[in-house]
Formats: structure tokens, C-alpha cells, sequence
């Protein structure tokens, strides 16, 4: 059956990463662009290079890299946010400028305080700006779903006659509901002149919960591009989820006639890294990656499962990419072992990534009698940071009594070689080890969330946790693994210490806290 | 505007409580089902009688409390199983019996082994005896959305006649797409003979990510009951989740037509009782509940905000009960002002439960500066278990390094008053402890999975700990929270502990770890 594909445009490092708690160092974009890619989506959104110098130098990082998809930058209808976007994504072969401007009443009286000539001026002087620089522009107009009709159908027109070459439908507040998005883009391929040679676009965020099936219902009215995140992060309730998404149409492709060039088999990974990078985890009963996705566990189902697969099974798990099995290594299995588990598990590490890896999976089994896939995935997952210095761990000590204050020593070894000892009372054997680790440094934090996730079963599961904690008026993330939740803990708050130290001998001022963003 | 009332049906404690670490005890269920009531829902199914005496005797405290709501038992097509639901709710003023039978060609063949007239007289017979125990059925067809048009309409048609009150149409499976969906309760509509004098309703599963537009698109096609659970849980991806379902109706009343008697504002706090008490924490990107659903960080946005709330609020916080604020207690804070911030939250306590509360905050404030909401909240939710003995926590010391194995000694009091110690080494201090409780009560036990999540911000905010434990072939789940992350394992281990040895001096057997178990 011959079936019309669907280009799949990520923006997990754009809309995904300005939610609370989701930004990402410019090295953990990098790995999440290099994992999209190998994911096979078309289009990377990477940023918005005008909200701040760290997002344009992101944007600039993975256009530079060149990993294959179209790398698209965000930009405002004024020159110095397009030249900006330009500037970022330029060195990509196959680059985009994304233009936005609001189109709603609520959002022309009460934010913009345009009128509606004024907006389409602007928006046709973007479009024709960015075509100046980019022969891929895309034009979206910012909470289209409540934009009057008729009014939509004139500014997009005015757009696509400026030179627009995508043209993305955003439902903004997440507002819509199947039956009416599909009237909307019935609508515009009715009503907008010259529609049908362009691609038609499509933006969803979750809040009422229907971000996949209004995706679903404007690609069945006719969206060709459908702009969506992996695990849905985004803004308040997220956006469209990547996977669940693709997946849809590739379960039902018979239904809607439509395909995608997405290697399904990277889902899993891919949410894997995008979850261990952000911290955050999908629920178990997140469809298609969260850990209960397919499990079939209740009598009646495991009877019909036994007879057959697809009684209960719509998808089966391989198709997603996960490949956990039962197998268990110890510390007798070698590097060969290791390396085919770590292929299996879908991930490509190279000579290095492989060395370094096995060598701390060699610690993890001297203290840990059985290695599952799932301590494995936190070995690699915890590639980076915690062996950038200055300060690594070198022990830590811990007495607490429910009965005192919790007293915490460590000892770090700085960039010079030298060990420094600090120790702390709190209230708890974290709170201990974050003073402990401040008296050390000499770099105040101030924690404000912990969430702690097993890696795998059993007492000694590996307990991976990420922090967020404020410093100087600006939010960090933090991640550690460990057999020993205190020093999973105590790790996870070194990693951002760090962080912050080599931000400032490298002379780069903290991140805004409240940088320049946009959301469409 | 006349609107038409959609019933919501919630199998939070069938449906849902049969998803993997989420089962619940019969103290958790008569909670939840308080809770439920509260919320105003018009169907409460407590339950799978047949599945074992654990979940009977659940379904019967459920029914003979008689909070309010409809008390429904879920049963196979076979006398034994509609008996048992019939004595089960039958202490309900207003009650239902359920019955299921699997009607798609894959499940004839390859599960029931049936012809498709047998399953019709199957039915049919089962129908008429409930209708004999009582005025109130409910028929389902499982896997509907994957059975043959003409076939389902036939089923249902009979299952009408021989008296069904109620015909729920499952997509058993997360199988089917709006559009598809509408179609199918379009025909059933127009082909059904008697159908416009019965209640049709839906149920709908996550898999695809589209249970609530799925719900919608059956309400909007004629269902006027839909089924769903507090956080969309449920087994595999779940199922669909009654928060996001109701406000999407109520957010989009003039689209629909439609609208729910749930009372919004127990929204948040029903939420957090299921998530408190099944270790499943929504993710922050969770519609409506989640952490994030109503943030708004992003700098445009917040301009926005400024100037209009509804530039990106499509709904309100308070609407759905969230009425965290930043006012913090402390140590002398007062009953009353604790009283009034419970109430403010969402909770009705009684003089006892507030006493509790009461005391256990005035503990926490001497251990802890400030008193956040979400401290308050897991006082709360914390209300059982941890104080049910036979053994209480007296202490708990722990020793920990880097460079060698953990050691803990806890300290607990028997129901006899005496105190006894053990000590014990691990690989981390909270496998330490699992053995020194193991070494005091005599009950091993097996860690399988540890998540924390902490219940408001800061060094010393308390940590809400969830263990799986496995003892015996059974799965057990118990919940401790402390500002020491370690006490916080150690009392949700002690939990489960306490649980196995009350089981066992009541003479109960443990629950079956492999029940019999149906879903639709």
C-alpha cells in the first residue's frame, strides 16, 4: 500500500527544554541531537538562539555537528532575532528559520496589542527576511486554535505568498479536541490559496490530555509535518509525544495511509537518554516506553497471551527497542559480554565510550553481585559529568541516628591533586553532605528537589538520582548513580558543583533565570 | 446552555488497581473509595469478587459503607462469578453487577475457543441472572473495538434484550482512533434495536495515547457513561484518566454539550491520595495534576500572563483543587492555623485523624524549619500503616563510607513493649537495614524496586519513599516518609513487614501471587 509520509520535526531541545526542570548543557544537547538523529527524525528544532548566548551557542553547537536532520532554529518577527537563528544554524547543510507571531484576539489585545494588519505586516516582512538568508523557513501562527477562522486563513496566505515553505498549525494552550482541529485544517486547505504547495504543520501541547490525537486528526485533514517531543516534555502539561505518535501511525498505518522514516527500534533508548539527561522519568504506565507498556501481568491476559501474542498485544516490544531480558552479568563476565549486552540494549558507544563504560561496570560488579540491563543503561546514561572535574569524590562517611542530627564527611580530590576533608551536621545524611561539600568548595547551594529511581532489583539496585538545586539565583540539575542512595545523592549534588566552577573559570556568567523564551 | 450528564464510571480500584505495583489493601481501597465519593462520581466498581476472597471482601467493606456512589463488582459470564459480585454489593443501597465476555474474532478463537452464537447465548444467560439479583447491569463485550461491526451489534442487541441496563463498549486493547471510534458508535447507534433506552458507555486503554480523545469521541458519538481511573492508571499504558476527562469536558462544555457531576475541586487532592498510596507519582507533565500543568516559566509567557491570565490559562488552578501557596508552618504554629491549611488542601479530617496529623506535625516542625503544603500532605497521606504494629521504629543508626560495606542497627519495639536490635552490613545502608529488620522480626523479605520522591523543597524536605518488596512469591508495597531518606526506606520496609505479620496472625493467607484477574 502506497502511504504518504509524515515528517517527523523534534522540538524536545527547543519547547521540550524550557519546561521547569528540563534544561540541558550544551554537551547533554549534543547527545540528545546525536540520538535524534540516529532516531531518523527529520527535523531537529534546537533552540531559540535569541533567548540567551547559551541557547545560541547550542543551536550553533549541533548545527555545526551536522548530524544529519534539518537542524531549525526558533526566531520572533524581528531582523535581529531571524539574523540571529541564522547565524546559529547555518553551518548545518540543511538548515531552517522558524518565525512566529500570536494570531489570537486574547493574544492581539492583551499581549501583543497589534492589529491584525499589523501582524500580518510583520509576519509577511519575517518571511521574507528569512528567505533572504534560508531557502527552508517555517511560519506559525502562536495560538492558532482560538485564532478566528477567516483571519487564520489570511495570515498564513499572506505567509505562504512571502515565501513560507512549512506551515505550522500551533495549538498553543493545548485547547482543542479532535473534531474541531480537523474542521481547522479543512478549512485552510479550503480556504488559503496556494496551500497545497506547501507542507501544512502540526503543533500540540497536552493539556487536556488530547496532544496525540489532535496531531493525528490534522494529519488525517492533511498536516505532512507533526512537531513533537520525546516522552512529551514541554511546557506545563508537554507537548505531542514522539513516540507514542509514531507509533500510532505505524500501528494503524492502514487506517490513516500514512508512514514516518523513524527507526522505532531507537524509541526506547532515546526516551531513556532524554529522561536520564532531564530527570524526568515516565510513569510506568506511560504508553509505549514507560515499564509497564507491555507487560501483561493479570491472569486472564497472561491465559489469552499464552494462546496468542496478539490477543492483548498491539505492538510487541521490539519494535520499540526494548530488549530487556532476564540475562545477568557478574564481575567474571568480560569485555565481549559486556560490549554485545550494551549493543543490544540499542546503544553504539565507540572504543572510548566502551573502555570507560566497562571499567565502571567492573566496579559496579565488585560491589554488586548481579549487573541487570538496567544498571548497565545507568553506566552509560552517567557518561558525562561525573568524571569532569575539578573535584571528584574520593569517599564519603556517613553516620546518622533517628535519634541526632545526621553527621557527613567527605573527601574530595581537587584539580591539584590534593585531598580536602569537610564535615557537616543535618537533618538528614544529605543535608549533612551538601553542607560538607559546600565547606569543601566553597560554593553555596541550595537543594531544591531530590527524586530517587531504581536502575534495577534487588537491595543492591543502583539508585539513580537527580537534584535540582539553586545557586545564585539560577536552577542546576544534577544526576548520580550509585549502590548507596546517600552517595547517588552526594554525587548528583558534586556533578553541579562542578558545573559551576567550570562555568566560572571558563568566564561565562550564570545562566538567566529568567531568559528570554517562546512557546507556540 | 441544557447540556446532557456523562456518568463517570471510575474503576480506579478494578481496572486500575490491577496494573502492576499498584494493588492496593482493603483499608487503602475503603480510602480510595471515600475519596471517590467525595469527588462525586456516579459509579464506583470496587472491585473483581471472583478473582479471590481478598478482592470479595474488599468489594463487600465497599459496598456496606455505602458512601454514595453506585457500587458495582465485575463478573465473567458464568453463575459462580455473578453470585459472588451479587453478595459482594449487595449492602449497597444502589448497586451493579457487571458482566464481560470477549467478543473479537482473535479472542473467539484464540482465548475462548467459542463460536460467535455461543458467546451470544453466554451473554444472554448471564445478563438474565444478574437481572434476577439485580435491577442494575452492566454488559461489556471486551476487545469490542476489534470485533466485526454486524457481529458486535448483534451481541449487543441481545444482551439489551435479555435486559442489560447499561452496554459499555471496551477498546480492550488501545487500539482504536477517534474517527474510528465515532464511526463504530454511529452504527451501533442506527443498527441496535432498543439502544436509545439503555446507558451506552465507554472504556477506553492508553496504549496508542489516545483513551481521553477516544472517550470524547465516543460521549460526543452518544455514550453518555465513560470509564476511567484517578491518574489514568491501569494496566500496560492504562487507562483512561478521569481528571483529564472531566476537565476537558467541562473546559470545552460548549463544544460538547456535555457535563459531569464531579465536583473539580477534589480533582488534585483524590490524585495525590492514589498516587500517595500506589507509589505511582504522575510526572510532572501530567495534564491537569501533574507538578508543571499549571506553571508558566517561560518569559514570553509570563509577559503574557502579566497582562491576561487567560492568554495561557485555559483553566485554573484552583478549579481543579491545587491550592498550594507559599505560606509556610513552623514549629509555632498553632492548631488552628494547621487545621485550616489541612482544610484548605482539600482534606476533611475528623478530631481523631486531625490529633494525629496534629502531633505528627509538631514532631516534623522540631526536625524541619519550615512546614510546606507538601509536608503537610504526605502527614496526611501517611496516616496508615506506618502506626499499625506489631513492630514501631525506635531508631535507627547507620554508618556508611565509600570505601567498605554499610552497617545499620535498628531498633524496634514489639507489641510486648521490649525493645530488640539488630545490626546489619550492605552494600548500602538501606540493604543494611532490610537485613537488621529481617534479623529483629524473622521475616525475610526481598527488595525489588525503591523510588523517592520528595514532598516539598529544601535540604530538609521530607522524602516520600516507595518500596516493592517481595516475600513468599508475593509482591508487597509499602510507603514511609522522614527528612533522613534512609529512616524514610527503612519505616516503608517496616511497613511491609508489619503487613506480612498481621496477615499472618489474622490467619489470612497471603494474597495470591497470581490472582485470578479480568479486564475489558
Amino acid at each position: 500500500m502506497a502511504t504518504d509520509k509524515i515528517r517527523i520535526f523534534d522540538t524536545t531541545l527547543r519547547d521540550g527544554e524550557q519546561a521547569p526542570g528540563c534544561s540541558m548543557t550544551l554537551e547533554e544537547k549534543l547527545r540528545v541531537a546525536r540520538a535524534l538523529a540516529d532516531l531518523n527524525v527529520d527535523i531537529i528544532e534546537a533552540g531559540f538562539p535569541a533567548a540567551s548566548p547559551g541557547d545560541f551557542e547550542a543551536v550553533k553547537a549541533i548545527a555545526d555537528a551536522d548530524y544529519g536532520p534539518v537542524i531549525c532554529g526558533l526566531a520572533r518577527c524581528n531582523p535581529e532575532d531571524i539574523e540571529k537563528v541564522h547565524q546559529a544554524v547555518n553551518g548545518a547543510r540543511r538548515h531552517r528559520i522558524h518565525v512566529f507571531v500570536a494570531t489570537s484576539a486574547i493574544h492581539r489585545e492583551h499581549k501583543l496589542k497589534m492589529a491584525k494588519e499589523e501582524i500580518i505586516r510583520s509576519a509577511v516582512g519575517a518571511v521574507r527576511m528569512a528567505r533572504e538568508l534560508a531557502d527552508d523557513v517555517e511560519f506559525s501562527p502562536e495560538d492558532a486554535s482560538r485564532t478566528e477562522l477567516g483571519y487564520l486563513a489570511e495570515v498564513v496566505s499572506a505567509a505562504i505568498e512571502a515565501g513560507a515553505s512549512t506551515v505550522n498549525i500551533p495549538d498553543t494552550v493545548g485547547y482543542t479536541v479532535p473534531g474541531e482541529f480537523d474542521r481547522l485544517f479543512r478549512y485552510l486547505k479550503e480556504h488559503v490559496e496556494g496551500i497545497d504547495g506547501v507542507t501544512l504543520s502540526v503543533h500540540c501541547h497536552n493539556d487536556l490530555g488530547m496532544a496525540v490525537a489532535n496531531s493525528l486528526a490534522a494529519a488525517n485533514a492533511g498536516a505532512r509535518q507533526i512537531e513533537c517531543t520525546i516522552n512529551g516534555i514541554g511546557e506545563r502539561a508537554g507537548n505531542c509525544s514522539l513516540e507514542e505518535v509514531v507509533m500510532a501511525l505505524k500501528t494503524r498505518e492502514e487506517f490513516f495511509g500514512l508512514h514516518t522514516d523513524v527507526d522505532t527500534r531507537r524509541l526506547y533508548p532515546t526516551s531513556r537518554l532524554v529522561s536520564s539527561i532531564t530527570g524526568m522519568h515516565p510513569p510506568r504506565n506511560k504508553a509505549i516506553v514507560g515499564d509497564n507498556a507491555f507487560a501483561h501481568e493479570a491472569g486472564i491476559h497472561q491465559h489469552g497471551m499464552l494462546q496468542h501474542a496478539s490477543t492483548y498485544e498491539i505492538m510487541r516490544p521490539e519494535d520499540v527497542g526494548i530488549a530487556r531480558s532476564n540475562l545477568v552479568l557478574g564481575k567474571h563476565s568480560g569485555r565481549h559480554a559486556f560490549r554485545d549486552r550494551v549493543r543490544e540494549l540499542g546503544f553504539e558507544l565507540d572504543e572510548f565510550e566502551t573502555n570507560r563504560a566497562f571499567q565502571e561496570f567492573k566496579k559496579l560488579a565488585d560491589r554488586k553481585k548481579d549487573v541487570y540491563d538496567g544498571d548497565i543503561e545507568a553506566i552509560i546514561m552517567s557518561a558525562d559529568g561525573a568524571t569532569s572535574g575539578p573535584y571528584t569524590l574520593k569517599s564519603l562517611e556517613v553516620r546518622t541516628a533517628t535519634d541526632r542530627d545526621a553527621l557527613t564527611t567527605v573527601t574530595l580530590i581537587g584539580e591539584d591533586g590534593q585531598e580536602q576533608s569537610a564535615s557537616a551536621e543535618g537533618d538528614g545524611p544529605i543535608a549533612a553532605a551538601v553542607k560538607a561539600l559546600e565547606a569543601v568548595t566553597g560554593v553555596a547551594v541550595e537543594l531544591r528537589n531530590f527524586e530517587l529511581h531504581s536502575a534495577s532489583v534487588g537491595e543492591d539496585a543502583q539508585g539513580e538520582v537527580t537534584v535540582t538545586v539553586e545557586h545564585d539565583g539560577s536552577s542546576y540539575r544534577g544526576n548520580g548513580t550509585s549502590v548507596d542512595i546517600v552517595e547517588a545523592g552526594c554525587r548528583a549534588c558534586l556533578e553541579v558543583i562542578n558545573r559551576i566552577l567550570r562555568r566560572r573559570t571558563s568566564g561565562l556568567s550564570a545562566p538567566p533565570s529568567d531568559p528570554t523564551r517562546a512557546t507556540i
